[in-house]
């Protein structure tokens, strides 16, 4: 098996890869990866729609249900309904007539098995909070997709349409107001969780349902990655950041690997030379492909930067980074800089050590979920500044971005529906005066961080930030490796979930303590 | 011309008269006037465009402009856009720098033009607020219709598909927020107003796009008047009250009409004598047609039961169910049921005098903008109590509702979207927590006003009820003949929206008092 294939693909699949690898390459000379910035995901590829490690997949007990969906909530066109899969699992529930909660994971970009099974923190506190889980699947993703099938779905533009985050948020609410009544509780509260872009949708649907949900936990989740709300070099920032502090070496190792790339692709047999060097199974065609695979590697190693050995897509050691410097910095005297470039990516790609030969990811169905979305509404400008970032300059161009779009999806993205629809610039003030009951957290090590809310806004519109925290670690499961600040963040989070259920029944006269 | 014509198909077109024109006669025993409820609008009919008592329009002043719009904000699919008209005035704007206010009226189902010269109190405020003033149209109304045309745009249920609210607030925050921009105006705060389906918009979009505005007035918006929030009887037993106020011998003689109309209508010639008695130009087809008739009459002389005479749509005295009933119970004893109600509605549709016979209303195009939109989302059940209302008992039916919505229009309507999507069940525990800078203007008489927010649900989410106001007075141009409790609701109204607009100053640092 082809290690690499699962490292790449799962999870935070990433954007770069699987998007540069269905546009045609653009020619754009500032660019240095052509593609636009990623976002975490879960690929589309048939193969991310299975369960990573089967065999250690947690035992969390669910039924698998389907709701019938509109299409399009928004128009009466005649349109094929869809079956929406959700999971639920009751056991814990302390039923209506104690108001028992709902706790509801906003499904994101993926498998919603997958989801479920990588929210560990939900699953464990849901039986003190006597509450219902239930984990409903994004539209267009695992098995929730429309049009009888994932082939006709993503055929093309028309049949990708209805793929949107607005019609995600009405499918829950749709679903949650049909569950509440089916369950005669249609006063319990619903508590929202989401990581990444389930997070924004949890934060989301917390302003725009607020008759539907009384609180959310966002994690990890970049609400403010549109427009310039935050400087457009931030995430890449970030990442370079993540690296400079284990080691300059390091990061100045990277800098300047690019360059050298490049040149010694541009030589005869240069890129055979290049293939050989990072073991790729196949010749290299063209080194922006090397350029998608580093980046790749680099930037997933910042949102999984965790203090301890996980096994969240893949097995890698705690601080992964610190491992990749050790690994680049300490090849002996005389190793070439390529040579110490692949040694530190190898910790990335190949930590089992299983991999002989890597195979560059295709995506053999040339639109994705995640892409389309990008290239429609969730457009995320990125930059990378030439003095802080240890990637290639490179400056976002619209017109560059929509080109790309166009041309491959005949779509052309509405670059400022989201702050329109959504919101995002002055957020603090709309939060402030709108927003309760919500948690942005986020670890400091997490590029996505730097477009997420980091500061408190109000009482209860609360940042919980890790600084040695990375992607919604908080979300996962506990391990007897936690460190301390860990278990405090998610102590926290349960007091204010608690303090927010505890709210509702005293507004709701429930005449018991839960708690 | 016959004047009738106008009256009863402009402004609050009677929604009954004219959808049950273009409704098939649907088999309801139960059903008194085989209609959906109605809701005030102005008619779709080609004639209701034309402005009314164009010699005595308001000398408003204001620019027509026209802005490009998605036809579907929340897909993707490739559709045409179409020209949103606007109007705007911006001779009493004191700018950007002064953060000068935008007033902005949230265009119902109808020709913005006559929105704009019927809403007197957004003009004559805007300078004292130094406040750009603007008039969007509802998109499928007026001149911002779609696919180049009402013919083409009222087609079928395929084109009609993306009239819905949302799409409609959406225009408008798209719009606002390239106007602003535009203007380089984006910090000035917006002040959102709207009376009717216009008031529901204004306060839907405070509550969906707390970042586009900073509160709203919301006249005689029926937010409530869904599924089961308020009781189904509540419409036409504030009709009834309306009647019975002024005289509980005219309550009865209406209540006992409908048997005798219908008894009358049963024997030979009876249709031809009803048409006689009532002055029809043509004879009657059914004896349905005369209850919408007399239906139509009566409920929207409770909308328009204004204190002074007004010229609202149509001439009319000050109090007219007051006239009315004077007129029904007034007549010489020996006069029969019948010709007392003749000579009662007669003060509605023919108070000049000037009709010499009565046409029915007719839909020539036999789809019209709000009957649409009553057939798909905005479905607001009503009944009739056989005690306390004065018209025949009748149980509102789902079944039998989307049976004719499907029959006649090929479209489902979705009970429960409205309240899935914008809330309404416990909405004074949603709008206490959400809801801020609000107004909720009603008046008692108004058979709508049931339907509609009464009481305070936070400092600044207000209730504004007038127990002798109807159908959003407040709106309207002041007049010298305006009692003190207008004057005095209209003074709140400014009151609280300066302090809306001081506090967003103050936050935003603006140094200088506007007001």
């Amino acid at each position: 098996m082809a290690v690499q294939h699962f490292f790449t693909t799962l999870f935070f699949s990433l954007f770069i890869a699987s998007l540069s690898s269905s546009f045609q390459p653009l020619a754009l000379s500032s660019s240095p990866f052509n593609h636009p910035p990623r976002f975490p995901t879960t690929t589309n590829h048939p193969r991310s729609q299975a369960r990573p490690n089967e065999a250690q997949a947690p035992d969390y007990r669910y039924e698998t249900r389907y709701f019938t969906q509109q299409l399009d909530h928004f128009s009466f066109l005649e349109l094929p309904t869809f079956q929406q899969r959700y999971l639920i699992n009751t056991e814990h529930w302390v039923g209506p007539q104690r108001l028992g909660p709902i706790f509801f994971y906003c499904g994101n970009e993926g498998d919603i098995v997958w989801f479920a099974e990588n929210t560990g923190f939900l699953w464990e506190i849901a039986p003190q909070f006597g509450a219902m889980v239930v984990f409903p699947e994004h539209r267009y993703y695992g098995e929730s997709v429309p049009y009888g099938g994932r082939e006709e779905a993503y055929k093309n533009a028309t049949t990708l349409s209805y793929l949107t985050a607005e019609q995600a948020l009405a499918d829950f609410a749709v679903l949650i107001t049909d569950l509440k009544q089916n369950l005669s509780a249609t006063d319990c509260p619903v508590v929202l969780f989401g990581g990444s872009y389930g997070g924004m949708l949890a934060a989301w649907m917390r302003l725009k349902y607020p008759h539907i949900a009384i609180g959310a936990l966002a994690a990890s989740a970049p609400i403010l990655q549109f427009e310039d709300i935050v400087p457009l070099e931030t995430f890449y920032d970030i990442v370079s950041s993540d690296f400079k502090r284990e080691s300059s070496t390091c990061f100045n190792y990277i800098k300047h690997s690019w360059n050298e790339v490049t040149s010694i692709g541009q030589t005869r047999n240069g890129l055979v030379q290049l293939s050989n060097t990072f073991h790729f199974c196949q010749p290299l065609n063209k080194t922006d492909d090397l350029w998608n695979w580093l980046e790749s590697a680099y930037s997933y190693l910042a949102m999984v930067d965790y203090p301890y050995s996980a096994n969240f897509m893949m097995p890698l050691p705690g601080h992964p980074i610190k491992e990749v410097c050790k690994r680049i910095d300490g090849q002996p005297a005389g190793t070439s800089l390529l040579e110490r470039i692949y040694e530190g990516v190898n910790v990335y790609y190949n930590y089992t050590g299983e991999t002989k030969c890597f195979e560059l990811d295709e995506d053999p169905h040339g639109l994705s979920g995640w892409n389309w979305q990008a290239c429609t509404e969730m457009v995320m400008p990125m930059s990378c500044d030439p003095e802080s970032s240890m990637f290639p300059p490179y400056k976002f161009n619209y017109s560059d971005y929509e080109e790309g779009c166009i041309r491959n999806y005949g779509v052309k993205p509405r670059l400022k529906w989201i702050t329109t629809e959504f919101g995002g610039h002055k957020i603090d003030a709309t939060l402030k005066k709108f927003g309760s009951n919500l948690i942005f957290s986020n670890g400091l090590l997490d590029p996505w961080s730097g477009g997420s809310v980091l500061q408190n806004i109000s009482e209860s519109v609360v940042a919980l930030v890790t600084e040695e925290g990375a992607h919604h670690l908080d979300l996962r499961a506990s391990t007897q490796n936690d460190p301390d600040w860990l278990v405090e963040q998610r102590a926290t989070e349960i007091k204010l979930i608690k303090g927010w259920i505890t709210e509702y029944h005293q507004k709701n006269k429930v005449m018991f303590d839960m708690f």
